[in-house]
């Protein structure tokens, strides 16, 4: 398998034994991921925004409005950035307080922003996003039109730095915790699709499609 | 309702509208939250730890290894921090991929940490951690003997400079699109607790607890 290099700031110090750096397992974290967090730091001040976003190849793609601050500012000055994406599994209980854990896999890349001009990569970038929220939207919809694409910014950040962490399985207690009339093992957490509610003025006639049943 | 002031950090400049600065709100949203993402900047570049953590009036906690790197230096050189907290509650497919969006809540603070020595702060908070990621559960367990809590690190973050973003509802379309045979509406998300996995050496006939059933 393919593995992303150990830098320095990738290297997972604390509980290294749950570093990651396959590209596979990195990629897919994030190919799941809903929505990531995208941190910088502006005169010593660290911003985070939660936002959408989606991988192609090596590459993960942000995009908004041309008016946001935050995107023209990330597209004009560059900054380094750090962009993660985290999923909770299951709640760890131990028998001990202090062993008690989380099941989770996240990921962390290093990178800088890169605004895209080419309207091919922005055409593409979109249609993958949205199939990535929702398989099978893209076909369904009214695609952008001229102006839409204009008050779209799309920013491209290469996934050339990068680790994930991840801890799986039931929790591990002191070796005379065991005997202890205490209940330990893992409440799983998923996130679930619930049944799709229609808009209040849905046009007459128009079925639930086939990829949301 | 009692208000965060708006300060040129956690004003929503991008959809103003969403904004909310009701402490109540904030508050919900944390005290709900499974883990935050904590970012700070080191010689401007921001890093990001996504961690478990409690609110207590108006504080923030997080705790972590004594041997924790970051831990250790963000007790040392307090840097000014952003942590954030989100859910995504729901995919909103409009007609046309520019108004596709997602219903979220997500919060935003501005602050900086403290390492707490007080015994009786630190004890509160770990009982208050534990029983938010499963209430019921800090009766139950083995409590950290005294090598454990030297083992442990408290850090706090005032709460007094947040903001919440929220969007709700269904997909807002432009005015002639409503006419398209196309489905909208919303798929709602949530984070569902699964029912619970016993250890495999759990002690012969440890019952499951009344507060996981």
């Amino acid at each position: 398998m393919s593995q992303f290099p150990i830098t320095d700031k990738t290297e997972i110090t604390r509980l290294p034994k749950r570093g990651v750096y396959d590209k596979d397992v990195v990629y897919s974290i994030l190919d799941e991921g809903l929505f990531c967090t995208l941190a910088y730091a502006r005169d010593g001040q660290a911003f985070q925004i939660p936002t959408g976003f989606c991988r192609i190849g090596d590459k993960l793609y942000l995009h908004g409005s041309v008016g946001s601050f935050y995107m023209r500012e990330l597209a004009e000055k560059k900054p380094p950035v750090s962009i993660g994406v985290t999923f909770i599994d299951g709640l760890v209980l131990a028998r001990s307080a202090f062993h008690h854990s989380v099941n989770y896999r996240s990921v962390v890349i290093f990178s800088t922003p890169e605004k895209v001009d080419d309207a091919d990569e922005l055409y593409k970038a979109l249609e993958v996003f949205t199939n990535k929220m929702q398989p099978g939207r893209w076909d369904d919809v009214r695609k952008p039109n001229s102006g839409e694409w204009k008050a779209t910014m799309l920013l491209s950040f290469k996934i050339d730095e990068a680790s994930a962490k991840v801890r799986t399985g039931g929790p591990k207690d002191d070796e005379e915790d065991y005997a202890l009339d205490i209940w330990a093992g893992v409440v799983p957490l998923e996130i679930q699709r619930k049944p799709p509610i229609a808009d209040d003025v849905l046009k007459a006639g128009v079925a639930l499609p086939d990829y949301l049943k």
